[in-house]
């Protein structure tokens, strides 16, 4: 690994998070090293712990209007070792790439943040309102016991939320040139199809559900379920897992099951989505059980001040234009728009997040301290 | 169980041959137990082992015609053995039901048989032709080291069989009310579909197979193969399983398996089935791998000396007019057949085969040992 003298503060601190093996849900050791830099300039850090899940809470200042940088020190699997290039705990630096699990997601993030904070304060030590970071150590997995649980413990004491930062990789292939200021929702659904078991030879004392089925599915992949709008692309439909079969090839099944995934814009409503889904398998005449989960309705942050001091600190920063985006996956961002938050994700490139040899441009994370540093200006100044 | 001296030697020797646990393709002892009977009224016996899996062929004649019986010796796997309401190889009679495993499937109808031979040459010394079995212990199984083999052997040097009677449980409610004279030909097919795995939140970077197969697949499932014949129902096409899916729910997957398996009449061929599903695949786009397996071709045998000699025993035993029908799954018929021979199904009633608590009406099996003892009157005298 690079030690040498010349690392930033922001790659120095992702490089030692980087080494706690936070595999989501454990912090290992995370939370505690940005909580002593944080409380080192003046944070007062409330640690909540939900079941196997470190979280927290630290804020400076007392008044609104209350800027929150939410982010996760949890990191996914690393997959087999023995494909990375680097042990994926021992990151490492080369020809400006730093190489390491959790470099682009979320880990620089943090990093930048911290520092961008130590920097703001050390220049506007009386900065209006309240600076807060909500850290969490289960984004990554089963996401219970975390940002939920914190958000929850804000409303209670009606703790409020002006903008939301969040710390995810939204740009694609330079830093800051695309933000996400909103999110699609997610709506899952485990399809079982009922038909009758039977042998192969008997077709008719069974009731085959893969053919009951099929013509269903095929007019289900087929739906125009909208057409998106301005902020969000068309609804999409994703069938992840279909299984039936005793693996006998002369049994017909007695059941088929169907999981399969919405992901909807502000033109629909999740219960429109039940009722024409629905819809379409009565009108096949299936006999089915169909259990719904929703993972968040769709979100939208307008262009307002927090969309205008990213727009602004980027243009300021690197001269690019960013661009406003809802697409791509879930994220904690989804728990704390329904407080009434306006929430943007802003962070490094996502080229390779979760992937074997995940890295990011070494300079990426420095230029994402400038400009997180720029949006605190723009906010609390 | 009931050993009262009043048992009939037809119940006598099923019941023995059910406490051999001969679970596919084991024998246990029962050939043994076949072999004496047979070898003490004049049977030359070749026992014909091939793996794993004891056949046997014996012969009384040295002249053709031959009239060979085709039957197996083992059994299907019991399922649990404490849902049975007796132990599956301990058989017991109770108001005239004979439960146990094997006891229509088909260790009756050996049992049936061995004593008919020992009834006709009894009185039949110097019967016409010639009286065979072709007896395996792999019918159940994968039936590669069965029947086919011993077959095999039999063209290898020219020793031919005139007619074969296989001792398969063909009756539906009352023994002789239906005989088979054929059977459709089984053809099975695995298809997979390729796609591009991705992120269900981003669709359009991948390539879902379950969306592209949906409708090939119900085209499949709603088009009319044929419309059957005089002797045979309508080919039927039943998908058996079908996979995909790496388990999580946000992941769509790169390929789809599909299981498939067509019960064919002599109306089509396999290489037409295998050009029409192909086209329907190939209409639709898809990229996809499919193996085909045929498992047997249709078989018929029409009307002649064989099957009027089953219609003429059943008629005078029984006062039935039985059914000819070739519908159901396959049997080692098919593999018999080829060789030219008239081939037909006559055993007792099919209704508990391969279930728990396996039986058969035990006054059946003895109508049945008078049924065979009226064909060999019939074709060989
Ligand atoms: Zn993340
Ligand atoms: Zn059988």
């Amino acid at each position: 690994m690079n030690t040498s003298a010349e690392l930033s503060p922001t790659l120095q601190l992702t490089i030692d998070l980087i080494r706690e093996p936070s595999v989501t849900p454990h912090d290992a050791d995370c939370q505690t090293l940005m909580i002593r830099r944080l409380e080192a300039i003046g944070f007062r850090v409330e640690r909540l712990r939900f079941g196997d899940v470190d979280n927290f809470w630290a804020r400076r200042g007392e008044d609104g209007p209350v800027f929150c940088f939410a982010g996760h020190t949890d990191v996914v699997p690393t997959g087999p070792v023995e494909q990375w290039t680097v042990p994926p705990f021992e990151p490492r630096i080369e020809d400006g790439i730093l190489t390491g699990r959790g470099a682009a997601d979320m880990k620089g993030s943090l990093a930048a943040m911290v520092v961008a904070c130590e920097r703001f304060v050390l220049t506007h030590p009386d900065h209006r309102g309240s600076i807060a970071f909500l850290i969490t150590s289960d984004e990554e997995g089963v996401a219970v016991d975390g940002t939920v649980r914190v958000v929850e413990t804000l409303e209670a004491r009606n703790e409020k939320i002006t903008w939301c930062l969040v710390g995810e990789p939204s740009s694609t292939t330079q830093v800051g040139d695309v933000i996400k200021n909103g999110r699609r929702g997610s709506l899952g659904g485990v399809l079982t199809v009922h038909g009758r078991q039977g042998h192969v030879a008997y077709p008719h004392l069974a009731d085959n559900p893969i053919h009951r089925a099929a013509p269903a599915l095929a007019e289900l992949t087929a739906e125009v379920w909208d057409h998106g709008n301005q902020f969000f692309p068309a609804t999409s439909f994703q069938i992840s897992n279909i299984n039936a079969g005793t693996g006998a090839s002369n049994v017909i099944p007695g059941d088929l099951q169907v999981v399969f995934n919405f992901r909807f814009s502000t033109e629909l409503t999740e219960t429109q989505l039940r009722e024409r889904t629905e819809t379409i398998l009565d009108r096949h005449g299936l006999r089915y059980t169909l259990d719904w989960k929703l993972s968040g309705h769709p979100f939208l942050t307008a262009r307002g001040e927090l969309v205008e001091a990213a727009v602004g600190a980027i243009r300021a920063v690197t001269g690019r234009e960013t661009e406003l985006s809802t697409s791509g996956g879930t994220s904690d961002g989804r728990f704390i728009a329904p407080t009434g938050a306006q929430v943007l994700e802003l962070g490094p490139v996502n080229k390779t997040i979760h992937q074997i040899d995940e890295c990011v441009a070494a300079a990426d994370l420095d230029t994402l301290t400038d400009l997180y540093e720029g949006i605190l200006e723009r906010l609390l100044t």
